[in-house]
């Protein structure tokens, strides 16, 4: 059905973002040092994105990311409408979600980051994240591991946190929600299309990864 | 067997508040950054939860809240007299747990805590972390997942000591039993009737969402 | 085999404790905070003891503990020699872990602690982080959760860490071995006897709660 | 098919190298700490050996690592040839990985350290720490416990970036890797081939250890 499924990615992103912003705004409150505040940060999002997938994953596959939905409408896992729908609920979500954090920290309920994040470099570590991303997704799928696919992204996404210079958005909707939350973790909007575009990027080259790695031996076995 | 039962929920709501408790009076004690403070309650109580809700669970459903038995009660799955007893057990347990902690950190037994937490925003905390407690408990039970329900609780609550303004108290008996000790984790009587009223309408928001996103569709599949 | 199982506890309680010492001299020499020594030591131990229960616990049951070993002799699961023998290669493999931590910490290879331990609350932790982890290894055993004895008593010793006044010993042999190192984790001999007297409490203490939890009912169901 | 196995080795190893010099590069750029420095990078290494050695070990075995490699070698699991390979696409990985954490981090992308890293304890920490690496691969294999190697090498190596001195490289392609960045996880060239004789000593014992372990008796059971 596919309203429960819009549902889940909605209330899935919602909760995602909120809890990226809010324990960003957390951390920032609490700490003056900063490799603190990650840390803060990246156990919050880890617990939720294991929770998140465990749940709804059996409901709407707990994408929450476009290009994780977009990887599967160009392999022709899903259809052109869905593929829209589902964009249109993650997005949506990454907005509630950040309002919902910025109200719960006493912020404006809207409240336009300005936290610039420019420069080669930085793209280079969000086409590393997602390419990781999706890489693990399909990898995952491909061995039987449905399972563990929950823990598999929140280690993905915690490490990435840590090790890509651009703390792993890794989620054109996180890039999103996170230009509504002027806080640790929220990106200002100029810098977010170059973002999104390296995602989609990392997107592609995580698949492209994936197939280099199980594709068939040309000749013999 | 209710007894066993009955015991149950009283250790384990008094080693979950002993837990708390005594984890804040410890962080305290170690350190001055309020991030690192946070940290070594977070992982405490993370660790503890894990535990007693995979070792009591067969026992007693592992609840140690009022609202989890609360919404047990309100959809008939115990009876009044059991969700009495349910919710006495819990109390005296918290209460006791305050008290051990309160001792071991050499604190007056009864040591009644002067932190105010007060604001509307640390209310809608209150409401998101436990409408979240309950949505993961009975979608977990929904999915027959129940043998993920201890990594799934606690997982909650860690990401929501961390993400929600109100650090997650998301229990009555937590709130009833951080009041007898006036460390980094408790709360003044005086902030306690508000958080319990917002973590009863969580409690009732969690399980209108759990139904919401389980519900049969209305015409046809 | 007997010394199959001897190399075993010896090999697991030398490892745990140059786990021990060895993080605790590593975390002050990195970091002035307290909290965060406490947090690295507690982790790197968590770590050790889930790979020990998992990889010796078939072996030789995987004890590393006194306490642990004792109980098993007074409820005749195993007889005196094999009693006796068990904690003379714990002893021995607790020194032998600690003197190992001080030679990578380019310590003197035996370097007797100085740091006093005193005081009835500290006791008192003592107590409860061993009768915690006997209850816990007994109800695991009991409702054949063998499997996830290694996370259950990983997190208990974790939380204690954070929780208990004592930082949770829970073990004459750590005792012991802490004693032969003066870094963040050791105990002075003069400290010892009364840690290793509130661990044996403790040790009953669990016993008899697990006997009051699992106990049948005296009259019918 | 051998050249899907080299591709896994050298993309895991490019993998775990650029999360151990990302991260490190990451923590001196968030925190004085380093013991918050340390803290981070040892998460990061933890989630994503975990990830490697699950969706990887079915392709390669997911070794990373020359000493494992050797260690199959010298027990005729493997032969020269692919013995050989497999340590070209580690190394090749190692350098690429240190390379692009170098670019990511806007370090020249060849950026030699000049860290130097000497003394017989910390040599000692090595040799402890890959003995124990080695020794808990072939336990868990012996003991079938195929699917949890994943998560016992994860911890060891989080354990071992703790409580060893050296702070557990244990491994050769490391050592190559962490040449090429001269960032917080960098080690001088000249500190270099102690550190790996250090390894091959460490896997040699950690192999003579599971032998004794799992020996049987000479005479009767």
């Amino acid at each position: 059905m596919l309203s429960r499924k819009l549902t889940s990615e909605f209330l899935g992103t919602a909760t995602l973002i909120a809890t990226v912003v809010g324990s960003g705004a957390m951390a920032t409150a609490l700490s003056n040092d900063v490799g603190i505040q990650l840390l803060i940060n990246t156990i919050a999002t880890v617990f939720v994105l294991y929770i998140l997938i465990t749940l709804l994953g059996p409901i709407s596959g707990a994408h929450f990311n476009p290009v994780v939905t977009g990887v599967d409408f160009f392999t022709k896992k899903i259809k052109g409408k869905e593929f829209s729908l589902y964009i249109i609920a993650q997005l949506a979500g990454a907005a509630v979600g950040a309002i919902v954090a910025n109200l719960m920290f006493e912020y404006s309920a809207i409240y336009i980051s300005e936290k610039e994040r420019t420069g080669a470099h930085l793209l280079l570590g969000e086409v590393i994240a997602t390419a990781g991303l999706i890489l693990i997704i399909h990898l995952a799928l491909k061995q039987k591991e449905d399972k563990k696919i929950a823990r598999l992204v929140a280690a993905w996404i915690g490490a990435a946190y840590f090790f890509t210079s651009s703390t792993s958005f890794a989620n054109p909707a996180a890039v999103f929600g996170r230009m509504f939350s002027d806080t640790f973790s929220g990106i200002a909007p100029k810098s977010a299309p170059l973002f999104v575009l390296a995602e989609i990027i990392g997107g592609l080259l995580g698949y492209l990864g994936f197939k280099a790695l199980t594709s068939k031996a040309r000749s013999g076995k």
